[in-house]
């Protein structure tokens, strides 16, 4: 194990209980380590779920197990295995997710259907039916583990344990029926991160009673504002998956429409969590150092100031001179201009922190790099660009890029 | 100066004198260091100009000078700068870039626009024309220099001096009038690398008599098939310019028409010197220690297959890979997969080198990692992906990403 990203929260945080939700993990040994790489969640009779999974082209076979099973938007368990993405492994690995599911579902009296499932680790091998067998039996026997124990045993190359919590009261406000629900959520990932659309492993619990198909809407909704707002290193992986679960324990009446008393509060809760994991996972960027925010204002569209701010937040150039604490701004104005997107140099202005560097085209009068410096000696390093063009506006998140990152990714499969 | 890159080439090639070519050059002192920093080439009277720049949106001051002046396609001299690009600059850049050309003009008694201007190095800081006008004079009363003191006057970060050299015969085989013209061309570029139809500073000398707007058409071919198939880092210049300059002084008739005698000839002599020089460039990727090559086929279409092969080519965790000489081959399905093009999982076949490591969505029956590995530990890698599905194909070439990248980047301008 290697020692925690330095932009590593300070503690794991308090998680409460979701009712409904009961974790145990186990040792299938995936990977020749000493550690549980096995977690299974189980889940009360009346929980719903929706997802969000990866775009790539190239799938892993979970990923099209719970693209087919969350079109039915019910629950009872899920398997998250660690150290083996079971990617690109043809009809091996097909048949390992079946007889994965099959005998989840033989356990606790279910559909297989209900069962979800998810892996990461290395692309290319078929995960062991057998060892994912017998780890799974183990699991079944073992008493329940708490929050921590859980998003231990997700992790791959992560660096530290990442859990987020908010809480949403949903009741009906206007007839003093406000009820508190809360919302928990584990994920992994620090490599491979340019999520599309989804993000590595992300799994979130809440006690509120909701409908699958809206559940589903507002997953997309803040997913949109979150782990689609990521980049580690713009490489996406294949098992990309975010599932929520929602038991249901809290008793509310279920909400199934924008309309419905708490649907707001509920998709403002989701969507504060969905950013907090986010920023977890670029917090453990491969190698990082430093998180930076990237806001983008001024594009022709909303969509258009995302892809600059991609543009920018995947520039290895941007990234290794923020490692370096290099106030080279000249090599944003380049990450603008390769972007493919609507932009008129003369229209630009760059900002580092509150400072103003560059504006209509060139640098300020009086630039003073001083300041601009003394920000990039922090940890958390914001960068605003203007386009000067309309409305669009977009906040992305990613970290620098280090020796750490090459050191890591030249030898990860040893 | 930093020792060359590993894959640089063994000596600097020997390459003719091209009649009506004549380069000098001197100390303008853009930056503190001890060394040329400003080349001057002139051109005997009938020469002919063609040209391919950036498409970024913040292009420098002379690439929009080039833009503009390339459309009278005749030349008489060109200036290249190094060690500040001029970018993002506004009117002082631009004021600079005027003022440098009438100088030329007034000394050989031509107009502004017979003077191309190609500028590299720091982005956002003026140009100093007090500093050019001086080591423009300088290079006036200089005496001419060799091909090699030339490219090695351009360079920037480059660790070695890069030209390439070819002939074509373009007379009337027929008639038994064949004649041999020559083609050199010299580079600089490492860093900031994936050109968009364009490359950093390139430049292309013949003594051929060519029409200009039938030398653009041919120089866009060529382009199309050199230096946009290259990327060292995703990263697009401001500055990107190649020029050819055709000086007639082989007295041909003039080539203006691919049914010309000698047009096919010269064309495929172009896209060789090209893509030697393309290759070069990769050769000197900023920390570069392997050359890879990445043929793409079976896609739906040659610009599929470029963008399917680009994605390789552009994945930090495929570049890290083969810089860790790690047969880590799931990073390319990976890489495949977020490409954003036709791909189908379980059509895709992946080659290392000569060795078939996986094909029809998993991998070959007893497939045995040892071959791979020994051609990784080479300095020259071949990956082969054939996505199955149609005729389209590309290659592109590549270098790995290693601490070397980052040490030069988080560092570059102090």
């Amino acid at each position: 194990m290697t020692s925690p990203s330095p932009l590593a929260p300070a503690a794991f945080p308090d998680l409460p209980e979701i009712g409904g939700v009961a974790r145990r993990v186990a040792r299938a040994g995936y990977k020749t380590w000493d550690r549980c790489d096995l977690t299974l969640v189980t889940f009360g009779p009346d929980t719903t779920v929706a997802g969000v999974l990866t775009n790539s082209r190239c799938p892993s076979p979970e990923v099209e197990w719970c693209r087919r099973a969350l079109v039915l938007g019910k629950a009872t368990a899920l398997v998250v295995n660690a150290g083996n993405s079971n990617a690109f492994t043809g009809d091996r690995g097909r048949a390992a997710v079946e007889g994965l599911a099959a005998r989840v579902a033989r356990h606790l009296h279910c559909q297989p259907s209900d069962v979800f499932l998810a892996s990461t680790g290395v692309i290319g091998v078929p995960l062991p039916l057998d060892k994912a067998e017998a780890g799974l039996d183990a699991a079944f026997t073992a008493a329940p583990c708490g929050w921590q124990t859980a998003a231990e045993t997700i992790m791959t190359t992560d660096t530290f344990a990442k859990a987020a919590v908010t809480r949403a009261v949903i009741g009906d406000p206007s007839t003093g029926s406000g009820q508190t629900v809360g919302l928990v959520g584990i994920i992994k990932g620090s490599g491979m991160i340019m999520p599309d659309m989804a993000t590595m492993l992300g799994f979130i619990f809440t006690d509120a009673a909701i409908d699958p198909a809206w559940l589903q809407k507002a997953l997309a909704d803040a997913n949109h504002k979150s782990f689609s707002c990521i980049t580690v290193d713009s490489d996406t992986s294949t098992s990309d998956t975010v599932l929520a679960f929602a038991t249901g324990a809290a008793g509310n009446a279920p909400i199934a429409d924008d309309d419905d008393p708490g649907a707001d509060a509920f998709r403002a809760a989701l969507t504060d969590l969905c950013r907090q994991l986010a920023h977890l996972v670029v917090r453990d960027g491969e190698g990082a150092t430093k998180f930076v925010t990237i806001e983008v204002a001024g594009a022709e569209s909303d969509a258009s100031a995302h892809r600059v701010a991609m543009s920018i937040a995947n520039s290895p150039l941007v990234k290794t001179a923020i490692a370096g604490e290099d106030a080279n701004w000249g090599r944003v104005v380049m990450a603008v201009g390769k972007a493919g997107e609507p932009a008129e140099r003369d229209r630009l202005a760059i900002r580092f922190g509150t400072t103003q560097v560059a504006r209509d085209g060139l640098a300020v009068d009086g630039y003073d790099e001083a300041p601009v410096s003394a920000h990039l000696k922090g940890s958390d390093i914001d960068i605003g660009v203007d386009l000067g063009l309309g409305e669009g506006c977009a906040t992305v998140w990613t970290c620098d890029l280090t020796h750490g990152y090459i050191s890591i990714n030249a030898h990860y499969r040893s």
